[in-house]
């Protein structure tokens, strides 16, 4: 299978420079204009392609796991005058509207990822535009925390799409404007139609930037902003865990990981995808700290890279399978020992689940969730899989085998883009039973009649509470 | 100009039989297939046009203002094994992209207005759907109050759009169905993918309809559940007022009302709209008991007229300048006068200026509104036209005679489909600055350095605290 690599580390980058100091780290847009991430144009002035944005992305998350000391992080470019004049429109002239789609999405994670880790990683941001800052250079530096723009009489933020292009910002631009900067909304109609932008005094009395600042003393103040910003936060990092390569294996029809594996059917357009549960009930900080990547963090890392395959080298799959399997009882115990820990590392590898579930949801093809054995194991963070695929299918089995179980995964935590959990979405019409459900969670207790009538899924007698190995340890209820 | 007729009346009616008995009415599905909007089609099974809808409208406005006495309506078919079998697709089929669009704009419109009167009017909905009720034809059901269907072993609602069309329903009925009935997302994923739909016990278990009923106890059931609508409904209703036709005068270039005129220049693809104010400050159910339309329905009841004609007749104009005109302090009156009465009649009038108002935010051109002349109203609830356009420019004069008022019709009441008020909107980002706006409107005071910093626009120094004509009655925060 030809597949894109998703894959990359800093000492591969050719677009970005990461460079760490105590607790600050910047990341210098130098985009390579001879590396495209397809031949047939040119990176000229720091625009940008899919091969831009996936080292871009392997940085953010490379920082949250592997330097909990950082908790500022600069974003800035090597040119003199321009900071980032946005996706590259040789490169989205010679695209597929399936490949156009699925760039803007993966450029609109990444950077909801940035704003992820400034909300709840300690990791702020702060966007340095020494120069023009256009289009998705300007939708960068809007997902920052702040936002800092050159005072010399020339450098201007602007949304030329529309004026230049007759296309809307593709990144998230005009929400982030009006919803998180709130900008007045006929300022923002003056702006994203004005194709030379908005530049200095003006672009901080609209809000369209939180800093201008002259060249004589853009040095120090980026400086000032960047440790003003570090001393802001307040969350827990740590302990520091390096992230293993995926190196999946790849056949004619598979791509095969650790505990992931996409076979695809190109024949009938679909593919199945199977997701192995963990081998043992770990406690993650003592697998990490014996330089092993737990199960969480691990099989979740692997969906992504594989969703992601599934977006852009497999077109044309447009019904997907999704079965589990492992042994009972150990999803949800890992779930249990992940939640309990209040260390930065566990708490990132819960952010990363969600993040991972958030992407699966948004990933436009029909997704069937399978327990047609009896070594499925929906359960907990993997039962979100079920719950967030359009459907959930269940073979009902003569000795009654095949269950789900919920865990304190499934009590709120992991929420959707709608801010609901998808326990909540599921029953939206039914809120009642939401806490009925996750009941075995919060109370060890025998399997009862009013647990029967409450599972969601009804052709299983074994449930959380039904085998002794799932005998649920007390829970909190998140939220 | 060759325009579309919006305008009708129950005795011009091709496609439904409107009825009235005491408390209920009746409104009956007749589709004529040989009067279709445009000729190139037949109507065939009770399938709908723009003429179909453009009645169905005209219906439900006409319950509201001229028959207060019914309080539940029942949407049925004069077919007896179908009840509506959705939009004409050979229409469709033969429609620019652009009227499709304008077509479901008006109908998802009609189907809200629908909503509006159960919640807001004391008119309660019920769709009696006794036969095949696909697509638009279960679309118009969602929007009811309770939906009945037949228990035939045959009859079904269902949404054949996309197994048969690879189309979404366009009328908002997955959104209804999820959202509004709750329908969990999983059966909705069935349900709309399902081209034969769903049908008896099984429609009514997933909440796709409200009764299930035999066709041996069809009339009796369908009496009661009117009646037992009827009796849920509290709120007050009438005086009755009929609707006079607007009749407006057409030229090459423009459409002119009473207080509305719509100025063309096709050349240069823009038009201006330009709303007159009110003559003196009405006393509505005075003027109305005369037997004369208030100003604050006519004008508005032609704004949306102008709208219409706009959105369908005049698809080239991109660019709406929109100015008014009128004596000072008037429209202010007015709408304090509106809003002090607690008859049906003015609460009717107050819903229609905020339904008219939503129609203006969702039309899809650049509206600017321009106060360029010491003549002009922005004052009130035509201050909203202003709020509601994409910018608003106000002339600098040299004696400062050109200014906006707020009255208590921008406190809340008119909001938007966000259901935030346009003030909430403009400033949502300077939440405070709200209810400082609105100060004028709430305390008798004179003009103060406060108020002035708290204008909107800032090129004015007549507010509606500066002329002793505007000195504002005393008045409620209404939200």
């Amino acid at each position: 299978m030809d597949v894109t690599r998703f894959e990359t580390h800093p000492s591969r980058y050719k677009h970005w420079k990461l460079a760490t100091a105590g607790e600050t780290a910047t990341l210098t847009m130098a985009v390579d204009g001879d590396h495209p991430h397809k031949p047939g144009y040119e990176l000229k002035l720091n625009s940008y392609d899919l091969s831009v944005d996936i080292e871009l992305a392997d940085a953010i998350q490379r920082l949250r796991f592997e330097h909990p000391e950082v908790k500022a992080l600069t974003i800035t470019a090597d040119l003199d005058r321009v900071f980032c004049s946005g996706a590259n429109i040789y490169m989205l002239g010679l695209s597929t509207h399936s490949f156009k789609v699925n760039f803007c999405k993966f450029t609109n994670e990444t950077r909801l990822y940035l704003e992820d880790a400034g909300a709840n990683s300690g990791l702020g941001t702060l966007c340095a535009c020494k120069g023009t800052t256009a289009g998705g250079g300007y939708e960068l530096a809007l997902a920052c925390d702040e936002v800092m723009l050159v005072d010399d009489g020339n450098s201007a933020v602007s949304f030329p799409e529309t004026p230049l292009l007759a296309v809307l910002p593709g990144t998230g631009g005009l929400t982030r404007l009006v919803d998180k900067r709130k900008v007045r909304r006929d300022r923002a109609d003056v702006f994203c139609t004005t194709a030379e932008g908005i530049k200095g005094k003006r672009a901080k009395e609209w809000g369209l930037v939180d800093h201008v600042v002259s060249r004589s003393s853009w040095d120090k103040t980026l400086g000032e902003r960047a440790q003003a910003l570090a001393a802001k936060q307040t969350v827990t990092r740590g302990p520091a865990f390096v992230l293993p390569a995926l190196e999946p294996k790849l056949t004619s029809t598979s791509i095969e990981y650790r505990y992931v594996k996409l076979t695809v059917n190109a024949g009938d357009r679909t593919a199945n995808l199977m997701i192995e549960g963990p081998e043992w009930a770990e406690e993650p900080e003592k697998v990490a700290a014996a330089g092993t990547e737990p199960w969480a963090l691990r099989a979740f890392r692997e969906l992504d890279d594989a969703l992601l395959h599934l977006r852009f080298d497999l077109p044309d799959i447009g019904m997907v399978t999704v079965r589990t399997q492992g042994a009972p009882g150990l999803v949800k115990q890992c779930d249990e020992l992940l939640a309990k820990s209040t260390t930065g590392f566990a708490r990132e590898v819960r952010l990363l689940q969600r993040r991972v579930l958030k992407r699966f949801d948004n990933t436009a093809r029909s997704f069937y969730a399978v327990a047609d054995d009896p070594k499925s194991c929906f359960e907990g963070v993997l039962l979100e899989l079920a719950l967030a695929a359009d459907r959930f299918y269940m073979l009902i089995d003569g000795d009654a085998k095949i269950g789900v179980a919920t865990s304190i995964a499934n009590a709120g935590f992991m929420t959707m883009s709608s801010g609901l959990s998808r326990l909540e979405a599921r029953f939206y019409g039914e809120p009642d039973r939401v806490p009925k459900i996750l009941l075995p969670c919060r109370l060890k207790r025998p399997r009862s009649s009013a647990w029967r009538r409450s599972r969601p899924m009804t052709s299983t007698s074994r449930t959380s509470c039904g085998s002794p190995s799932r005998n649920a340890p007390r829970c909190r209820r998140m939220r």
